[in-house]
């Protein structure tokens, strides 16, 4: 085993670092007082300048689409710096969903599709969403979607209805996961079929407000109405009824973006936690730092993150030589194990920090209520234990219940 | 041993609950929408008129105060009852930190002070604050408080820096904890001196970004700045220095208080969760209530909210025979054991309801956010595990560390 | 409510700390000394004898049957005491399984088997024993067990296979709950029948080794066989198909007996850590009392505890009220609360004490080799969360799963 | 990052498991049915031959010194393989102490010392202890040792009282840790001093009754006093004072091996609770698997598991790379970490096995008693954790408390 990094790496990661210091973290304060992001859209702007100009635009994709061709278990540790701010990825262009979007039509786009959706999302001149969940069907169980495309000549009239679906509100197009044939298996039931948000039919009912917003931008979920919603078949994204398949390929990746996110802030949080503990003082010359509950949680918070970041780069090197189905249960166990870690680690420095952690002063109460999802988005976590036991299970001759 | 409910007491709740769920609950929508405590001004008004009119307003108060004069360990059942919305309390009147303050100026006021300040804040005519806590001292270590209140002929001169001071933004009055003698010892060096909010040289800074909303009215925390605030010493509330002395006799009804609202809570989630384990499908015919990781949550959530009321109803009884001295221990245990079940039942419920938790179409996310708290207020959980392991390890012949 | 305790019950309890002070608690390093019940057999005689002397004799027994008529509620405070040694219920004769043996017979037996069976037990002349648990059958599902009683003649022949019967070496006689009729409804087919343990066909194959040690006497469990065992249908205890009604009967005191019992349990474990916090020393002057993580062992121990008890305290209550099906919930409840509290104080009591807790030095190895078990027995803590949640959710309309 | 085991490593590992199927594990049953390790005797000697002859012996050691000279990351994954029996280390002649005692003996020992003390253990011919633990001084703070060395011309005359020593019963010497200079700095006041079993004045009070056993041979953990033991200064290890120094050089490796072999022992109860849950049945064609509860045990189990390992594996590399000191902060985090999965799995094990798990039928009852030392040996976890802390809080301008 080799646990080191290629200096090559270091470099890069140096140079994200440099920019989340000089341009991402600054605008945190920003975004707070001014209350939205459509009103820090030029400083946005201008740190995503910032980033292209020194060649760390989209990490994920290859050179040959304009990113910077990392390999999965690179990327993940790009992602983690990047995760240490809300806004870390949205400025380096790699944000969900539009990360995953891009994933997917760089696999299964047209070349007309190329042209029109997916050159726009990489250039960063739109942002798009994807629209799978319905509020009527358990997240867990997607093959129970409801909303439907109809085949009508060389067009689908869909009709649905969605929502946590997470930047719509300003969004060029969406992904629309919906069923085009009610009566086959259940994974081969639905397709991805990619909707202009100013499609006659669609209506973006609210952005849903979620503890205590309603966001704006790239930073909102919103429900969604499909009322005849008329498309060419040609929007459809691969094989009609090919839509869990393509979700799968999302998915793999996803996790791990998503899982080193919540590792970058972790480490954020226990370095204000930290920091926290040696600066406030009890008494006069007697820190927090001597509380025996505290040096407690920093113990086991280093523990935990060391042990997150380890499944997480393991995972991601299992599915970069074997492949996503060959490394699922891994990234079953990462979604899961990474996530109550968040929210350990996230509590504590909270707690940590007193009153203080309660405010808006610190990003620490932002990750506490919008990272909850962390235990439910992509499938709650009970779901993912069942599905990784059911799996280990057979292999002790235990036919699924 | 009895752990049987008095008729009359039956008879209290009852009506309570009716005006919870015919104005109470109501309200709930309607703050949400209109976004201000300001915005349903009229309306809440409207509820504590009701509240009026059916005898239950003031239940803590004596009946001579114009209160119900319920017995300590009956006022936590109905505490428990106004819980179950974080508006419960304002509407009949006893919402922290007004109650607290009713309490004191009830036992300490003089006959002046009783004309101008108690009477209207009893009638609900005014509402108040309480500024204890500061930004720079640990808030578990109030003997180390800034905050100045020199004496100048027959006034005091108050400078100093508070904040978390609940409900000050439209407040009459502030009672404000400063110290009025540096070289006593630590529990004899402050006092508490009522202060009207429009006093020059006192101004609020801001109502505090907590948990992503700054709030208005009642509903909100201030940072305020004392400078050279100039107040008579006849605003002084009991002797010079008693000011540690008078913060106890509040502390121990207001932490049964807080403990039973916070069951009142857990009670509102729990049925919140079984309502949703036992309508959501997961697939026809299949309710969420089939799955035995939600069967664990409801039985673990039953068994630890009914120890939490077991609890905080003994350490009303002993306070109520014993005096609050005695029940010391009590007092410090229903703090971190309840507030430590409320997190976990908050918590299972979000869980139960996935994606829906986490929005605003339910109190639960209201819940998780604000109630974070209830692990840092009136002293972190840590801070009474000590000192209660540090009473009983005395038994055993410890000094304290 | 009232949590006071009356002065006659404070009196018994006075006695009964008495006896386990000067001839219980003595008794523990003997026993574990001399390695055996038999050992010391005449030293738990004496004890005995001067519990009869004292006349605190089968507590939970009607004084007509020559008990001391303690109602439930009563008994369970006497249990905590005695608990507090795993001797204590042994001396004072109401230890399991002979105590709900002797229950069943009080309600049940008719007088050939009151003057056979229940007179000399209650005498303490015998022991008995209870084979109810099966090795190829789930405990928590009895209606499918597989041991048979044939009706042949005015006799029953019994064949089968039961273990953890627990004091059966050297018991006089045995309950057995065997399938009288296999075509009967689930709780319709078994029946419990009293089988002389030197009846011709019963084997008593082993004493289990149990965490270690296979015990011998009343401290041991049995794996038996039954082959064409012959019993007269007189031996028979109600009507044939009434077997798991009258264990219910038994079982809701029986949990109210063993809840109490590992409270004593804890009660011994935490004075134990305290003792140990005081006396330990880090260094000179130093005492382990000093550190947090101790301090919040104590804190949560005494709070869960306490919150235990009540909850005990309160089944019992509710039992004795409204009869042991109104408290059904409430039985299932402290089933597992108190089992998990007893399973955190006695490891946080060992880990106080450093490697000594790993010794036999102390009681606390003991405690938590043997008591793992309180999580099992009686059907696992997970089966009786299901069945908590299952009540409470029909409530909300949920048909069983 | 490379995860992956090279091939000459996957040979050893399979040779190891190959000796542990034919050889280790049916001598399990063997010593619980004869109840000693001196009654097992012959058969070890047969198994331990085995591996010799298949060149397996002393994984750890150099092949200079007869063993296979495997490096630190490479010995842990046999370390691993070994763990899944508490016999497997003995068998290949790595188990504590004498692993570390050799390690010592390897890098300090004079010729004599090599040739009289170090060769026989290498052979297996004879065994040793480490004399280190006195009942009266915490653990966590070895300078308050108070057995004491005093030099008299060429000797030294010892004097103390230790206890936990492993495998005194029998061993053929001791390697003793004794107070040379009371006056030094503390960690200077100490030296080790080899004293053979058999030297006056040395006497084995007792093999201390550990979770209800004595135990015999290597399976035991003594109590001794030394009282005017006269040894020559030549038995010294290294300098006089470097008993910190040298101890410090055996904890590292010491910890690796000892969490692999936790990990071990995890994984053997990880394949019995899945292969419980395949067979049993709750009802016909139910088995146990098919319970949500079970399969959140096995999913949270193979996840904190496989986080472990890698933790440890990572651990390794940096020691084998930086050396025992950079690594100090990951030594110290495997302890707690991989202690509490340990815990946690063999609990959970038990569980699912219900009644089964209690008894020793299965290995599982014995990891439960004799690894709840895991969390105390070698500094209680509590100690870890703050030490850990105050190194990371060093960072950050913290001085120690």
């Amino acid at each position: 085993m080799d646990f080191s990094t290629p200096a090559p790496l270091e470099a890069v990661l140096a140079g994200v670092r440099d920019v989340m210091t000089a341009f991402v973290l600054p605008l945190e304060a920003l975004y707070a007082s001014r209350g939205s992001m459509r009103a820090i859209g030029p400083e946005l702007q201008a740190a995503r300048d910032h980033v292209k100009a020194r060649k760390l635009w989209c990490p994920q994709l290859t050179t040959e689409l304009g990113g910077m061709g990392l390999p999965l278990a690179s990327h993940a540790r790009v992602s983690e710096e990047l995760g240490r701010s809300m806004l870390g990825h949205y400025v380096f262009n790699c944000q969900a969903p539009d990360a995953g979007n891009m994933e997917i039509l760089a696999l299964f786009a047209t070349p007309e599709q190329r042209e029109r959706y997916l050159l726009p999302l990489v250039a960063g001149d739109v942002r798009s969403c994807f629209a799978m969940t319905e509020p009527d069907v358990a997240g867990s169980n997607p093959t129970w979607l409801r909303t439907t495309a109809r085949a009508d000549g060389d067009d689908y009239v869909i009709d649905g209805h969605k929502w946590f679906t997470t930047g719509a509100d300003g969004a060029a197009f969406a992904i629309v996961m919906a069923v085009t044939d009610a009566g086959a298996s259940p994974h081969a039931r639905a397709s991805q079929i990619i909707v202009p948000m100013d499609a006659p039919g669609l209506t973006r009912v609210r952005n849903i407000s979620v503890m205590g917003h309603e966001g704006d931008g790239w930073a909102s979920h919103s429900e969604l109405r499909f009322e005849g919603v008329r498309v060419p078949k040609a929007n459809r994204i691969g094989e009609e009824g090919a839509g869990f398949l393509i979700a799968q390929e999302r998915l793999g990746p996803g996790r791990i973006h998503h899982a080193m996110r919540w590792i970058g802030m972790c480490e954020r949080s226990f370095e204000l936690m930290c920091a926290r503990a040696a600066s406030r003082e009890l008494s006069p010359g007697k820190p927090l730092a001597h509380k025996q509950a505290v040096q407690t949680w920093i113990a086991d918070s280093r523990a935990e993150i060391d042990a997150a970041r380890l499944m997480v780069l393991h995972a991601a090197w299992k599915m970069q030589r074997e492949g996503a189905y060959a490394a699922r249960e891994q990234i079953s166990i990462i979604k899961f194990f990474v996530a109550d870690v968040l929210q350990k680690v996230v509590d504590r420095a909270i707690q940590t920090h007193g009153a203080l952690g309660l405010t808006d002063d610190t990003p620490l109460a932002g990750f506490y209520r919008f990272e909850r999802a962390a235990r439910i988005y992509d499938g709650p976590d009970e779901v993912h234990k069942s599905l990784v036991a059911r799996r280990i299970l057979r292999g002790y001759g235990v036919e699924s219940s």
